[in-house]
């Protein structure tokens, strides 16, 4: 894959049809449609390196942030993204519990429309909801996690990590640690790096592996030791503490003896890159000085979401206009 | 009425005196100064049907949005008009319970004011609080809504909305429908459209209907068949669940049979338009069908409540320079 | 002192190095730094003169205001001069709880800045969190009240008020008021104030007096009387009254008695000024008419709290680059 940045104006070349209006999830993008989403996130990242990181692209769009679920770092992610290409940005924030019937979600979503609203990003505890908007609306509707359903921009900029960090995704081989169960990162991140051909494993207990995971194309482990002596990049899931209802393993010690990352597995398999969505539970996905060695790329991760977030929106807003 | 849209420059003609500075509530506007903010507003209905729906006329002013109750939609409409017309924006929830004593709301204006801003945006669960503000300061006010008082923008948007669909206000027969008592939204629009000619009557059950309507010029009715029979625009309120404390009638359910407006009407009586300020209880005001139905103009009303804001913001900005 | 203001050009005049890359506390900054940014701080105050007061020297700069504790008048402050010089500005707030573990906030501020953020306003509950993510990141900190310890920017703009109301601070003498052992605004004061060569007294109840202050180079008064006869500046505290643990002193009522700054105080000793950080419990430290009072420099401490964030953000902003 080329990682060649891509300057905006090759949007308007009629030469190249970005066909996607909408992001709800990757398993609507096809290889495609990902590899020119990282190239145009390669520009945006060249800006964010330069003294003044911004580009005024989005200088005529009005956005609106609709978070039903708590989500300080994405939210806040969008929101940079957004100012920093010159957007009006508007922040709804609510509890779910004043949605919870489709119908006023629908009413709430056609209401900001009529507000001549140019692109939705939206965080919904609901599976489903991105979609459901996208149907009654004509705006721009991009996910910003639905659920245990998809997290599309963090599937992005993780694999637009990996290239930065001089790993293309073809062929790599990614091994997923922890609750696979309740992540939205994991799905969304084993559509898209299926799709551009890296060989993914799954690794966690039991207790936290869905079935639905053997159906998508990739291995299940519950050897962390066998993964990471196999692995190019070893991608840490956060323990949701919150979600875990009683029982479901022993202790978050235990788990950090079996599934946790630590300077010992760092030593012993030098080939690894260690990933994590953040925020990170010191010292049960990872050992904390393994979070803070020069083997984890989970700061770059950071940046590179911001550069991935301009790009889907930028892509995105560009296309409606077409 | 002439709807002639006006374009901005036009006010700073001294042939025209814009003579309000606030926007406490449509009982201290007179019949042309209302006539002259909807003449405004469709200029800038216009401006938000452009590919671009920005007028940065606000761009040298600060506006504050200070919201002791919550209204998600109201906020947003008053920031979105705001920002697109470049003004700088701070918003400031809180809730009522930390200022309840007159006292110290005095301060928190005066020492907002103490900061240079030009326009207050206010909503306060108590009425009279943006006539106190107004009596503290020389920032301009405007009320979004106290207590059980006014709600002048609504109001407002409601007669715009009636002319922006073919229906000038003068002569116009309004059936007002619903919890007439803890309505400041009926208030403002009874006032309104008085001032502009049209005939009103409110329609309601016997507990929802205050002693002072009797007072302002308008019929009081019971039956909603006969008000749909006879009416040009019926505007449903929104019940307030959580202001109705128990028994006041028997059930939703009920309220529905009696004051709902259902499809069976729409079917019955094909002359009359339907209205709601939002959000609504699909199924208790309006059957479902006919919110979403051509005889509804609800979503309407929300962009037209854009173009009312900025018109307002754009009169009184420009109206403490002359 | 000279009062002559500072153009921002001035700044980047190689004869002049501002040291400070960070306003953590005053306790780092030496007499001349802090007369530096009074004399920068009045040329902002006369930007805020102007019809438009605003001055975009801050356009290219991405500011995160991360509040974990409410502080309405400080945060609105702060974002109001950042907006005010064409900052990006996003707001970040939360509650102490969810970033108990210094790990963990540690984490946050690394995030932040690998968004690209050039500084960060912190307000914390903690004493020495600022001091903390100064050292983890490269963006400017800016301390807006770290518990107990310093609220740099209010003791700033107390100085500037003197100033600029006609009271160099050298020499003058200063009584301050009230809860000594819970405020940081006085431990700044107390620091800044003495740098600049004030004579410096505070006077509260035995039970609200640390014992810190004794090696802080003041004089310690129990006697309102005599602070009264004795000051140009009477500076009152404000009374947490959320942070009396039951039984300090008998009642509000006693407190304002024996160390309430009343009508007759002003009557009897015509030559002090009165101060106050806001906001006023009236009645408790000060009584109603003396706040409102032509003695009282209070609202303007608001403007001048304006001008002093401008004119940090500005010297922090600008250094970086150097």
């Amino acid at each position: 894959m080329s990682t060649e940045s891509l300057h905006p104006d090759r949007v308007t070349n009629p030469a190249y049809q970005f066909g996607q209006e909408h992001l709800i999830g990757l398993a609507d993008y096809s290889a495609d449609d990902i590899r020119f989403v990282l190239q145009q996130a390669a520009y945006f990242r060249e800006v964010l390196d330069r003294p003044v990181p911004k580009l005024p692209t989005l200088r005529d769009k009005t956005i609106v942030n609709l978070f039903y679920e708590n989500s300080t770092r994405t939210r806040l992610s969008f929101e940079l993204a957004q100012k920093r290409m010159g957007a009006d940005v508007v922040n709804f924030s609510s509890s779910s519990s004043s949605v919870k019937k489709g119908e006023s979600l629908k009413d709430t979503i056609r209401n900001i429309e009529s507000m001549k609203i140019d692109m939705v990003v939206v965080r919904h505890e609901s599976p489903g909801v991105p979609h459901f908007l996208r149907r009654c609306v004509d705006a721009a509707i991009l996910n910003a996690g639905d659920g245990a359903h998809e997290h599309p921009t963090q599937a992005l900029l993780d694999m637009f990590s990996m290239q930065q960090a001089g790993m293309p995704v073809k062929g790599l081989k990614v091994v997923i640690i922890g609750d696979i169960l309740h992540s939205r990162v994991v799905r969304s991140n084993i559509i898209g790096l299926t799709k551009l051909g890296a060989e993914v494993t799954v690794c966690g207990p039991r207790t936290m592996m869905p079935l639905f995971v053997r159906e998508m194309g990739v291995t299940v482990s519950h050897n962390l030791e066998e993964c990471l002596a196999w692995c190019d990049v070893a991608m840490a899931l956060r323990i949701q503490l919150e979600r875990q209802e009683g029982g479901l393993f022993p202790s978050l010690r235990e788990y950090h003896e079996r599934f946790g990352i630590r300077m010992e597995h760092l030593e012993r398999y030098p080939q690894f890159t260690v990933m994590h969505p953040g925020p990170i539970n010191r010292g049960v996905e990872l050992e904390s000085d393994v979070a803070d060695s020069e083997r984890a790329i989970i700061l770059n991760q950071v940046t590179n979401g911001l550069a991935i977030r301009m790009a889907v929106l930028y892509l995105l807003s560009g296309r409606r206009e077409l």
